[in-house]
Parts: structure tokens; C-alpha cells; sequence
């Protein structure tokens, strides 16, 4: 089980207890912890076929554990509903048809009083399956699910709020000291070497994380820290979207097909521009790392500054420490944006959570790599084409969840994830 | 005022009392009426780019009578929120920017309690008005508008409930004792000759029926019932969806487009024909007149059956008693699909309510016709084109909404909306 | 027969001849005039889907002939080649499938040679067939219908020409004297009253002028000229297109989709605007009439002007001299684009001949309108929805082609056809 | 230089000759070759966006050399004609605006005859330059450029051809000897480590192939010869096309929204399956290579087959042999269509020439690459997202054009180039 960040969930009895129940438990609360703050139409509608309502996801993620573990494995258990299958399946063909997933804002029936007692109702037979003892061989795989789902609830939800002339924060600000300027990038040096990378030991990892296999790198180096908005705003002034030489020719189309100007939720108003964000609109903070920047940004970005992106096997290999950074903030005042870099310490920082990371290497199998039989085997197998890997996790993963070894992808165009990038270079 | 048709709506004291106020009101809380039956969740989402959310119409229609009434006359009114112009402005140019049609299902926030304070609020300032004694000159169009978005709503919540795998019904179906069949359709004769048509008298109408003015008609004559679901079938049979011979061209482009072989709602199962209404999924009753179908199927249908649609002046030549007919029945136990033709009448029957009728003419100015100057001359004038007429009003169209002059217009290939027809032919 | 253009086709012999054949001859024989400007290649591509390749024009006019006389009624006739029914059918759903509309610029086979062969082999034919003295029921509908394609031949080329990054003259300019101001438009006034419209005589009309019938017009008065560019430029200084309470809706969206600022063809150079036209890219000519305009556009000017379009109608009822104005000189050295109003006459001038003048009738079947029989039977009424009429002919439209009966129609945001506008208003 | 194929090339001198202008000479007039077969209309027309018309790519390969060469290295050489950079330049930006890639086929004038004019003027100074002894720096990556366009004449030529109800043939027929079955494939081991790959020596090479460096392989094996036609049948009556289980989630959605059911230009016919080639419609040969197939067809075969695709460093690693197999024939009576493998050898056999092959490897710079300073640097780089590597040749790619360490790319629903696949497996 990936370290927990929650205090005070041992039980009370003092004994090892029941930590599957346990962690069962405190991921399925904190699903719901992170749609309270919403009513039941912002968790009803759809703002683009990417993305999906908040209800659907609390459901889906339940039928997860439902179609998954409590079918196969529960004595005697009923099915809740025979039709949710066809609503709440999202991509897997091996369990039937279902609902066009640009259609999942249609989606009012049932409602969202139905969809928490079908989340009450399975989590309560999953509880009794926990609390006889068992751990089902998908257990941690729908928890890492609904994980996944927890920081796509707030993806989701920021891009709704983002069109409404209203631009509400889904939290309130924090008391937000704006960052001092980090001062000019640092960089680490890398060897290189025959080195590997993947998931190594016993504990949890998606199919996509392994084989553990061996890859040479030439020497290389990071910078210390993430692209901030104020390197971007010289980027901007530049005249970084309007000059072709920087881009990726499909990376210049989609900029003038839609007149990309700036990141996703940059607006440029008369007191200068401002960002869309959790907490609403809020002033640019130059200090701080640039988010929703799509992978063809960040190309062009490493371009104008005469870099390059890193590997996902140079930010693996350079990524050998603890999971430590800032990741979800559950608490009804935690900050949902990325932070400036603190300190100016003797390595690499920000390495972990804060901003998603583009690499400039696209999301293939490993060597070696089989996705596992059945249904679960088109989790991560079925979509190695066509996208980018990004790594390190984000200020809206949930803790505990990463790994150095974790591969997240999206589409090059798309930026409506909390992606940032960090620029590499080669060694000497 | 058009002829009332709920009792019990004079004043307690006998006197003369206030009919607009009365009016107001009543008009006022039919629409709330029929939003009670949906959930926040119903009320929020659009199921297509033609059709609106119920919050949305419940928040236009109060945006109307704030903008065109109270602003300009009411002394000292203070808007409510000045950002309500931006999102629940219709069409209306000379108003202002507005939410992009398409995208009025992301209007999560206000919610749906906000936009109920909203309604209570301007119904407040205008029953103040009101109570003053004076009737805006406006005032009629603001109820008749009202009363429009009413029949929307019921439109809107069909197309949204039809996209559903529950079906779920809008209103339990009422006892319905499935109609005796119709038998054939028998022909009313008209000699024709230089006739009037267009609004005549002092009362309310929309400006597009006006002026009136002279057609010549040739001798003609119409169906005395609408077409049924048995004709259609029978159409259907023929291969009606499948031969080209009696099609519009752009019409047999529609059918190979979109894969039509039935009209909008129906489903072909295994226990045969259903039709998804607002009482849920249905079966296919053959007595009944058959609904929402595009002005091309008309056509195709008519070609087929060796007749025409009517003009919409031979239709309201036709038209000259009062206006009787099954219209929006409000309470809760009402039905809400058009029923079969009852007895056998001397003359024309279904000309009023149950559906309404495609005509062969297009949505075009009378002689003479000028648009009201100032915003609300967008109401009607700027869509003359590309449409085509309906006459006679609807099951979900208010009681007193509607007159002879009455021209609703769709475009060719919409089929939402209640639509039907009646067959019509030259004259000996 | 309409009256001929043509000096010098009357026999030799003096008796009276076989006019049939003789006017066979001159129609086929202007069409192979027009193409004689064009290499293979610009006779082989397809510039839109609305426009087809001259090629395919030569091609399916022949493949009209083959069709509908040759086969049904030549003794013994093979057909030349069984594929060309495929690549040459337009929309004739009686006789089979076809080449889709959008792919006809991919017949790159057969190559113009051979089609120039197919067109003198069925020539061969038909005048065999004519020389027997036989007058095949479809002659004079298959020789109307080839000169409509000469007009779309030229339309075509110039849509094609108009995309090409050198503006190529598809004929020389003639040495064109600018016109002089035709100062303000006069207007000629019409009591109205019970008139009639449509075909009248023994002579050919297409099946869409018919029947001839009663129309009550109400007094209104028409412009004696077209509206000219000078007028038009006058409409776009004065903000026409970017004010909306001049365009009907469809026409505003049409107008921000596709950025329209002036008429199709108009580029606005650092040397004032400029024209493309069959003489190449040409200064604008304030005195001669603006051409290639939407239905959209002439509504927007007419309201722009405190005036309005005539009905169809109307414009035919004030058409009743003699059919005379400047058509289509075939003659290498003719003009093909519309001149300056010459003299100021007492009356009507430009009622035909120089551009199609948009009505504000939508494109209807007169009462009692029936199609023929059979295939031909689709040559007009299944276009009868959505589109909108258009009178008098244009100077691309061949002579003795018109009648006062003529009606030509498009859809309203069409506009490559020679369409131009005369302004009416009701009388007094 | 790499090796040439074609015979009798030396200089009659025996001296050493002019290679470069040799090269030169021989390369300008194999394209003049591929077009002569066809009209002036077939070089004109543009099937769709992906491919280019002949004559676009006479001139488009002819403007390289001006652009590239002769302006800024002939002395006192005047522009052809300043118009052609725009119409003839594919995708340089530093270049300036250019024609719309999907818009090429608009371009009749300059007709074929001046094209050709043009390409003559060209070649005139451009052996003007070479005679003088000088080989431009450019000089060879102009005429590897032509090379790629002489490919992509005959790819977009099968395309067009392929639109046709003619199924014109390009080229007839060789006398076609039907493949005997081929027999299972074999299997060939390698045990990977640490290999490089990349450019070796100092050759011309694309920028794309280098550096070369180190690449670390597990072990593994590729099939003895390319997947054939009657392999596939096996696919597509197992259900290949309709089991979603063996495709990418994309290649999937492309299947069902294309209706995907075999290979590009495979046609089911009364008679069987037949395939469009550049030798006509022709039956589908069991024992050949199968071509024309996308990369997720590719990889939905070989998850079928229950394999993988090689990468492209397992390809080129076991590539490394000299460059032998069937390309281009240009000689008026060459097959152009892939043939069966012939003999047993005692190894891999079908590596270069008949079809491309695809890798699972998606198109990513080397580690070190940097491109090209100035325009040529856009050759490549710029593509460098969202496609995959094919490796090989094929038989419509000139003979001497390939190396080893040569990198095509196509985008994964691509299937109009000449592309087939190789089975692999990890080692033991
Ligand atoms: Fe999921
Ligand atoms: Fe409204
Ligand atoms: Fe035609
Ligand atoms: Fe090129």
C-alpha cells in the first residue's frame, strides 16, 4: 500500500486491524469530501467530451468495485441496478455497451440522491467482503481508480467553472502570499548510463509501470525546478505564439485553428492577466510553475529557450528519492494551484506533485509489456498511441498515490489536465 | 386577452378587479407548475443545441419582463444582477452579448434556488406595477412569450428524457383507453376565391400575423382528421422511408444522413412499435395522430399518399369558428400526447391542439408586414427564412395561447416539436 | 421556340428548314464555344461542391440527350459507354446511383478528348434522329437544359478562377469604358389587385412556371434600376456588415461564421477594392451593379435602405414587355459582367438580362403544380423547399433562354451565381 | 552517393565524369518518367487533402532546387516566376505563405505544359551550376527530396485511381505469375544488449537518422518475411475487423466510424476479393504481402497473432546487411505491387523494398538530434509527434534511396503509402 498522508486512521482498538477496510474507507470518503462543495447541477453537466460530471464519476467509480470485485467475488450478491452498467461503464468493451461518453452530461436520471445510495449500498457490501479478511486480488487497483478519478473530479470541475461568466471557485482562496520571484533555473547534472527504470518490488503499480527494464541514457541534465508563469510571460512577449519556428508543425496548426494566445486559462483583462482557477479567478503569480500548458507548448516553449524536454526514463532515473511534494489538499481550505518554489535548495525540486510534467517520450509499451487478461486488461494497454508521458503527479493527485515509476498521458493538444513542464538539455 | 380557459380566476370581491395582475399570476405559476415534476439535475441540462434547460426558461422568461418592462418602467428598479443579461438573453442584438445558444447546459451557477429568488423577486416588482393599475404596453407580449417557453420546456424535457436509457416519463401515463380506429379520413371542401387572412380585431397578436391582407385561393380541400400513426404505419410499410420517388431532395439527403426509418420518438422492439412520450415509453397507439415528424416526412408522406400539405392561407380559411381543441392540460394527471379523433363530426375535427399542422408555406412577411422598432422587432421578423408554417397549436400548447392567425415556424428538418399534419388537396 | 440570338442559322435552301435540328446544333455548339477557353485542366477540377467541371458539364448534358431521347426513342441505339450513366448522372434518382456531388472533380477519366468524342458521337445520333423530322417530346426541355449549364459552366470557371493565386482572365477585357454615375434610383409604381402569373401560351416552360394562376397584389412600386456597387460600397461604409439589426438571423451567424465584408468576389487591395471576374481581377465599378450577392446580403442592404425586396410575383407582373436585355455574348470579345444602366428611360430598366434579381419569395410549387411523370419529373419540384427565387437572367444566361415566367432559385447564402438586387417598397 | 541501380549511367569518357550532375540528370528524368503515363487531368487533381497532384509535384521538387540552390548560390539567376513560392512551397514557414495543402488540386494554371517549361529552366541552370564542378551543399538532400516525391506520385496516383468507377490501371499488368503459398513464417532469434543504431559513416543522410547511439535491446525475434494477403483473410474471417479486443481504443473508434472492414483498396465482389492497384483492379494474391494497412491494423493483426511489431531499433539492428530488395521499377513494363516471397532462405528475407514495414515506435527525435539551421531545418523536426516509424522501403521507393537506418512515418489511421508489417517476439 502506497504511504499514507492521513493521520488518525489506525484503529482504535490498537491492533494491526483491517487496513484494507481502512484504506477502503478513507479513499471512498474522500471521493465524497470533493464533491460536497458542489450541487447537484454542477455535478450533473458535461463542459466537453473529455471531460465527465462529477456524478458520473461518483458512480462509475463505484461500479468499478461493483462489476470487478463484488460480482465475481460476493457471495450471493445482486446486481443495484442492471442498467447502470450501460451508464457508468466507461471504456470497457469486454463488459458491454454503454453510454457515448460525450453524452454523459444527458445524464439526469437517476439522480444524485440515487447515485449516493448506490455509492452507500456498495460500499457496504464491500465492507462486509473487508471485513471477512479477504483482500480481493482488485482491491488497490479500484482504489488507485477512484483515485485517478478524485484529481479528474477537479480537473472536470475546473474547466465547467472556466466557461461560466460567472467564474466561480469551486474553494475559497487561500491566504496567498504571493511567491517571491525564484531567480533563474538551476541545473543537476546526470551520467547516465545503462540504467533502469519501471516499477521495481512487490508493492502496487499500474500494468504500464513494468517490466522493470534497462535503458541507456547519454548524459543529461534538469533543471532544479518548473517553468514558472514569469518565464512563460517572456515567452509570450517573445512573441512565442506567433512565431512557427518554435512549434511543432501540428502543434502550429492547433494554435492557429484555435488562436492560442496563452495557457488554457489565462485571460488578459485591463488590470493584466489573470487565471482561471479553483479558487476562481486570480491574478498570474510570475512565481509560480505554469499550468495547462499542452505538450505542443511546452515544445515550443523548450524550443524558444534553446532546450529540450527530459525523457520519461531521464526524469525516472533522476527521480531515485522519496514521493515527497505537494499533493491534494483535501481540507476545505487547502490551496488547489501549484506553488512557488521554496528555498533554493541543493538538487532538484518540485519533482513531486504541484504540476504533471510533460516528457518529450511518447506513452509505449515497455519492453515486455502484456496487459492482463479480461476486462481490467483495457485499462492502460488500448491507449499506447498517439500520446505523451508526463510524470511526477500534481497539486490535485491525491497523496500516497504516486510512484517515481508512475506514467501519467494525454493527447499532445490537450490542456485541461494541471501539466506543466520542467526543461532538460544534454550533458556534458 | 385571449379566451381563459381556468376557472375560478375572478377576484373574491366581485368587482371588476385586476385581469392583468390575474393574468400575470396565473400565467406566471403555470410555468413553475410544470418545472415541479423535474429535479435540479433535469432542469440544468441540454440535450441538443435547439433545445434549452427548464432553469433556463424559467430564468429568460423573468429576463424578459425585467428587461422590457420593469427596467424602462418601473421607477427606481435596481436589476438584480447585472451578469443575468449575458446568460439569459435569447436572440435579442440590440440587448447585448449572450451565452452562445449551444452552451446554455453549462449554466450550472446561478442554481436552480437562485433562479427561483429571481423569478419570486421580478414577480414581486411587477405585481407592484401591476397593482398601480397600469398594463404595459408590453405586458401581453411578456405573457404570451411565457406561455411559448412554456410548450418548450415540454419539448425540451421529451428530447432530453428520449436520450435516456431509463425512458423515464415527465408525468405518469393517464388511463388511456387505447382509441377505436379512426376509419378514412373524409374531405372538407372549400371553393376558395379572394379571401382575408392575417390577425383582424383589437386583441393581442404577434406581429407576424399581421396585416391582414387578401389571398386568391383556388378551390381546395382538407382531411377532416389528422394523419394517424396507422396511416404511418402503413407509409412505413411501403417502403416510404426507402424510396426516393416521394422525397424532397434535401429531405432524401436528411433520410440517408441520419438513418431515419420512423418518425423522432418511435423505437422498433421486439414487442413492436414504441414511442418514447412524456409518459415514458409507450406503445404505438394507431388511432392516435402521429407526432413529431419533420416537414420533410410530411411531405414524403403526402407524395406518397398521392395528396398535398395545405398553404397555411387555405388552412386559415379553413379555421374561421372558435378556437376548440385539446390544449395543455396542467394538472398533474393530465395527458400530454395528442389522442385520437373522437365521434364523427359534420366537418373539420383536430384543427385545434392535439398537434400542430405543417403547411406547404414557407415562414415568410405578409404584405405590408414592418418588424416593431426596438429590440423586441427581433422577436419574429428576423427568421423569415428558410422555415416553414405550422398552424393549430398543440397538446402542449397553453389554453388561450393560440388564434386562427397563429404561424409557428420550424425548419424542414426539425422534429421535436409536436408536430403533425392533415392532408389536403385541390379542389374539383 | 424562344427567339434566337444567333444571325445566319436560317437554311440555305430557304425553305423552311428543320428548325429542331438547327437550334440542336447552335445549343451544342455554343457549349463547346465556351469550353474552347479552357485547357483540360481547368475543365477537369471542381473548385466546391456547389460547382462542377466543365468536363462533367459537357459530359452530363450529352449523357441528358442519350438518356431521355436516344435510348427511349432511337431505333436500335447502343449506348456508348454503360459506366458514364454512373459519372454522369446529376440526381436523377429514377435512373441509379451516381458519382457523389463533391467527387466530381475526380473523373479524370474519361479524359476530355474522349468526352469530346461522346459529345459528337450522340450529336451523330440526334441528328439522325431530328433530320427524320421527329421532334422527341424532351427536345426542347434537354436544349433548355444545356443552356443552363453553359450559365453554370461560367459560374463554375469563375468560382475555380477565383481561388487561383493568379486571378486568370477566362476572356480578355473588353475595352471597358466606366460607366457613368447612374445617379438615384427612380421608382415605378403598381396598383396591384387580382393579376396573374405563371406560363401563359403554347410555348416551352419548364414545369416549375406552371400552372398559370391568380395572385392579389397589394399597390407597391419597384426601382427602375439594380442597386449598384456604388450603392453597396455606400452599405459597408455605413457598418452594413457588422450591425445586425439589418440581417436576418441566419444571414448574422452566416456573416461572423465565414467573416463576409463585402460581396464574393471583392478584394479589398492597397489600390481600393477590387473585383474577380471572367475578365480577371478588375477595379470596382461604382456605376454597374453589384453582383454575386446572398439572399442574406440583398435582405441586409434592402433593410439597410428603409426598402424591401419584391416578391416574385410582384417583379413578374411589372415584367410584361418583351423579353429584352443583355444576355450571354458568346462572341470571344463580349463582356461578361454586368454593365452600367445606359440612358434614363421612362421605366423599368435591367428587368432582364445583366444579374439574376433576388425575390423574397421562397421557392414554392404554384397551386395546383404536379411534376411530370418519370425522371424528368425530378428536375424542379423536388428542389422546392428552402431556397429562394430568383428573376430576369443574367448577362451569363444564353439568349432567347428567359421568359417573364422564369424562376431560378438558390439557397439564401448562395452566391456564385450572377445574382444581384432591384429594391421595392409597398405603394401608396 | 548511394548505389545506383540503373545501368549505363557512366560517362562515355571513362573518365570519373560528373557524378553529382549524373545523379542529377538521372533522378530529374525518373520523375518526368512516372508522369508520362499520365493526362494533363490525371497531374492535376487532388483525391484528398493527404496526397498531391503529379503536376503539384513536378513543380513543388523543381522549386526546392531554386529555392534552396539556385537563388542563393547561382549568380545573377532571376526567379522563374515570383508566384511559384507560393503555389509550389509544401510546408516552410521560413519560407513565407503558401497554397493550402488541401487545396492543391485547385491549381490548373500554370497548366502541365508550363510546369514542365519550368522544371526545363530549372534543370538548365541547375546543370549550369553542376558543370562548374560545384556540388551545392543542398545538392543531395534536393535529390533525395525528389526520390520521396517520386514515391509519393505513384502512392497519390493508386489513391486517385482508387476514387474511380473506371479503376483505370496506371501501368498494365505484368505477366503475374501467382505466388505460390509461402508456408508459415520463420522465425530468426537475436539477443539485443547494447547496439547502436543511427547514420553511420558519412554519407548523405536525412537529419532524422542520427546521431547514432546506443540503444539497450532485450533479447528477441522477427518473422522470416512480411505478413501476406492470405494471413490476413485468416484475420478478417476470425472476426479481425469486428472483435475489439485486439485494437487500440483509437483504432477501434477508427474501425467503427469508417466502417474499416479490410485493407485500404481491397473491394468484395461477387467473385472474391480483388485489390486496386496501379496495374488496375486485380484478385487478391493469397501468397503477397499485404498492403496498404494502417499501424492500427497493424497492431490489431499482431495482437490477433497473439506477437508484437519489432521496434524500429530491433528492426535496423537486424537490418544490417546490404540494402537489397525489389524497388521502384521504372521501366514501362515493372510490377508495381509487392510479390511473394521467394525460395526459403536461411533468414530474414523481404527487409527492403516490396512494403514498408511498420515499428511500434513512435516517431521521436534521437538523443543529440538537433535540426538543420535555416528552412531545410523544418524537413523533419517538425513532424516529430504523433506518428510512427516505418522501416524498409517498398517497391514504388527509388532504388538507391534507402539505408538502414532510413525512418518513414505515417500517422497510425494512415493507409494510402505503400505499407505492410513483419511480425516480433520477445526472445526467449
Ligand atoms: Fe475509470
Ligand atoms: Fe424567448
Ligand atoms: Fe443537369
Ligand atoms: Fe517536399
Amino acid at each position: 500500500m502506497p504511504p499514507s498522508d492521513d493521520a488518525g486512521l489506525t484503529r482504535p482498538e490498537g491492533q494491526a486491524g483491517n487496513q484494507a477496510l481502512d484504506r477502503f474507507r478513507q479513499v471512498r470518503a474522500r471521493t465524497l469530501d470533493l464533491a460536497r462543495p458542489l450541487s447537484a447541477e454542477d455535478q450533473a453537466v458535461q463542459s466537453m467530451p473529455d471531460a465527465s460530471p462529477t456524478k458520473w464519476h461518483l458512480a462509475h467509480t463505484t461500479w468499478f468495485f461493483e462489476t470487478f470485485i463484488l460480482r465475481p467475488l460476493a457471495p450471493g450478491y445482486r446486481v443495484f441496478d442492471e442498467r447502470y452498467g450501460y451508464l457508468f461503464n466507461s471504456y470497457y468493451e469486454a463488459v458491454g455497451a454503454r453510454q457515448p461518453r460525450p453524452l454523459r452530461g444527458l445524464i439526469t436520471r437517476p439522480g444524485l440522491d440515487e447515485v449516493l445510495a448506490y455509492r452507500a449500498r456498495i460500499d457496504q457490501h464491500m465492507e462486509l467482503l473487508l471485513e471477512s479478511g479477504e483482500t480481493p486480488e482488485l482491491l488497490e487497483l479500484g482504489l488507485a481508480h477512484e483515485e485517478q478519478h478524485q484529481e479528474l473530479i477537479l480537473m472536470d470541475i475546473l474547466h465547467l467553472f472556466a466557461q461560466s461568466a460567472l467564474s466561480p471557485a469551486y474553494r475559497p482562496a487561500p491566504a496567498a502570499a504571493v511567491g517571491a520571484p525564484p531567480g533563474e533555473a538551476g541545473w543537476v547534472e546526470f551520467a547516465g548510463g545503462l540504467v533502469e527504470i519501471g516499477h521495481a518490488g512487490s508493492g502496487f503499480c499500474f500494468d504500464n509501470e513494468g517490466p522493470r527494464h534497462k535503458v541507456w541514457l547519454e548524459p543529461y541534465r534538469l533543471a532544479d525546478r518548473l517553468v514558472t508563469n514569469g518565464d512563460w510571460l517572456a515567452f509570450i512577449e517573445d512573441g512565442g505564439y506567433r512565431r512557427p519556428e518554435f512549434w511543432l508543425s501540428e502543434g502550429w496548426a492547433q494554435v492557429q485553428a484555435e488562436g492560442w494566445g496563452a495557457p488554457l486559462y489565462w485571460r488578459e483583462t485591463e488590470g493584466g492577466w489573470r487565471e482561471m482557477t479553483l479558487h476562481g479567478l486570480r491574478p498570474v503569480d510570475p512565481a509560480a510553475p505554469v499550468a495547462h500548458v499542452s505538450y505542443f507548448e511546452a515544445e515550443a516553449f523548450a524550443a524558444w529557450a534553446g532546450r529540450r524536454l527530459p525523457t520519461e526514463a531521464e526524469w525516472e532515473h533522476a527521480a531515485q528519492g522519496p514521493v515527497q511534494g505537494r499533493f491534494l489538499d483535501a481540507s476545505p481550505a487547502g490551496r488547489l494551484t501549484p506553488a512557488p518554489v521554496s528555498g533554493r535548495g541543493a538538487g532538484l525540486r518540485q519533482m513531486y506533485g504541484e504540476l504533471w510534467q510533460w516528457t518529450r517520450s511518447a506513452y509505449s509499451p515497455y519492453p515486455g509489456f502484456r496487459p492482463a487478461a479480461g476486462a481490467v486488461g483495457e485499462y492502460n494497454g488500448k491507449f499506447m498511441v498517439g500520446q505523451m508521458v508526463l510524470r511526477g503527479g500534481a497539486c490535485v493527485t491525491p497523496p500516497g498515490h504516486l510512484r517515481a515509476s508512475y506514467r501519467n498521458f494525454f493527447y499532445p493538444h490537450q490542456r485541461w489536465m494541471f501539466s506543466g513542464l520542467r526543461l532538460a538539455d544534454d550533458g556534458a
